[in-house]
């Protein structure tokens, strides 16, 4: 048993003040959540009377299509119709050290003094589950602290944003001309998760070719998840161009979500998703541990040696949970 | 208990074949392996004696740098050499569809008459563990296949690359100039898993700084894994320049790993990996079979309900377990 770190405040008083819109109690949640704390199962329980009250979008593509600049606008046009925002902005590749490299500071400038936005970067640092475990309980956090919508914004190609697309009820894929081709698109599983496509960039050479493309796959491809047919929208975010048009193709996905009783069903495999994560986090510490931590390195040695192999070896791990 | 699916050779007769150098065996084992297929324990066991017969190479980089350029001109290199070459295009990113979309022919046509060169693309389909399980596996198909170097390929940024990492001796990282700034190299997290930086398009505009950045980074930057200072080499693959000199610098790892005792540290950490998978994929399986596969769903819609919470949830689906 490790002692729980003091905290300054106990858990019901932060959910609590969380709720209030205070910003320090919201923030130490998360760090809470993102830390793996011990405290974790008594935060999720005091903040499960929330689940659903936020609007989950997820925002996904390549590293320089612009994923901070569109979230920043999609920031500002959706606090314009007074709403309260929250951004996670994931950082799924730096589980050695530990950090998100683009800190909070660098992100939060434009809305650093709106009281209606919560904007924090997240690492998988310390947290059993990884970030498949960590990311829908800071979405938790941030309903539970009243946002309407929560931004969910990963960089790169592959798990993460299959993660991502896990996790929200729309997801948002950028592209921009230039960084990649058609084929490199589909390779990257893109189309597969995409509810909206936002060409970005949309005033540079190749932006049309780029969304030619993609209406091209579209229409060759099966229809999205659900029978839903991707929206591809174009627009210029470092002007704030096409971000309204962002919003209605979010709009017009979220209405068809709810008629299809597809928000229901997402949210239950969401829930599927982060229970598992949580049960294997666990299975797997407990793995690692047995006999005092020495039985998963030994059988390693075996197999890299290959005096033993990984299926035999598996199976004497798992009879030794027994 | 589902019947095993005929197949025309048994394990032992499948594996002696691929000693021989037999493609066709060496095909079908691994699509055993990608399919998950029962005959899995026992092909493992069959291979586990040439465990660590071949330098494994990792390769990754965003979409567009050239890595399949690379990959090809590695293989044309290794070959002139005189050795035996395995090539994994890992494609992690479609677990939806279960396909790798670029297929193995559009791959392997500079190679394909050379019975000295194995090239064969990867998805996730079926195989419980996913990716992370399948692809080790394959890569000890083609040390029993005698190949001298496996390169792993992958797209992306994220976890996929961190696999990459995890699973080879020596990752080369592909960069190309205007594919996103320095901060965004950072971002992505790949300078902790970088053994070798290869700037590729070296002739274009831009590729100057991209080296600057990444040697301004190394020399900023911790040391790598173990203490390993990451090499920085220019190349324009797809006129073969800089080829050499990449597998100069990836000689030189070689050299340093065995000199520091962190080749065999690294691939007991990939074993134990493995072995950590398959048993994850077996205990996941068990999860989602408790109560006839109901407990999961159940436990699922309660939480997304707002009813429960998912750590609850998880101790209730644990609880179960025993």
């Amino acid at each position: 048993m490790t002692a729980p770190r003091r905290r300054t405040r106990a858990v019901p008083e932060l959910v609590a003040a969380a709720r209030a819109g205070e910003h320090r109690a919201v923030a130490r949640l998360i760090s809470l959540v993102e830390d793996g704390d011990p405290a974790l199962p008594a935060i999720a329980a005091a903040l499960a009377r929330y689940a659903g009250g936020a609007a989950v979008l997820g925002l996904t593509g390549s590293p320089g299509v612009g994923k901070s600049t569109t979230t920043n606008e999609l920031v500002r046009a959706l606090r314009a119709r007074g709403q309260r925002v929250g951004v996670l902005a994931v950082d799924p590749a730096s589980p050695f050290t530990g950090g998100a490299i683009l800190g909070d500071r660098v992100r939060m400038q434009d809305h650093a003094t709106d009281p209606g936005v919560y904007i924090r970067s997240m690492s998988s640092r310390g947290h059993l589950g990884g970030l498949s475990a960590a990311t829908p309980q800071a979405v938790r956090v941030l309903e539970g602290a009243g946002c309407d919508v929560v931004i969910v914004e990963t960089v790169g190609v592959g798990q993460a944003e299959v993660e991502v697309a896990s996790l929200a009820d729309t997801t948002l894929v950028l592209l921009a001309p230039g960084m990649g081709d058609g084929i490199q698109a589909a390779k990257a599983g893109i189309l597969e998760i995409a509810d909206v496509f936002v060409v970005n960039k949309a005033d540079r050479d190749g932006a049309d070719a780029t969304y030619r493309d993609i209406q091209g796959m579209i229409a060759l491809g099966e229809r999205g998840p659900g029978g839903w047919r991707p929206q591809v929208v174009r627009a210029v975010a470092v002007r704030g161009e096409g971000i309204e048009e962002v919003l209605a193709a979010v709009g017009k996905h979220r209405a068809w979500l709810e008629e299809h009783g597809e928000l229901v069903r997402r949210r239950e495999a969401r829930a599927a998703a982060e229970i598992e994560a949580i049960a294997l986090g666990r299975l797997r510490a407990h793995l690692g541990s047995l006999r005092g931590g020495t039985a998963l390195p030994e059988l390693a040695a075996a197999v890299a040696a290959g005096r033993s192999d990984p299926y035999a070896a598996a199976d004497r791990l798992l009879a030794s949970l027994a």
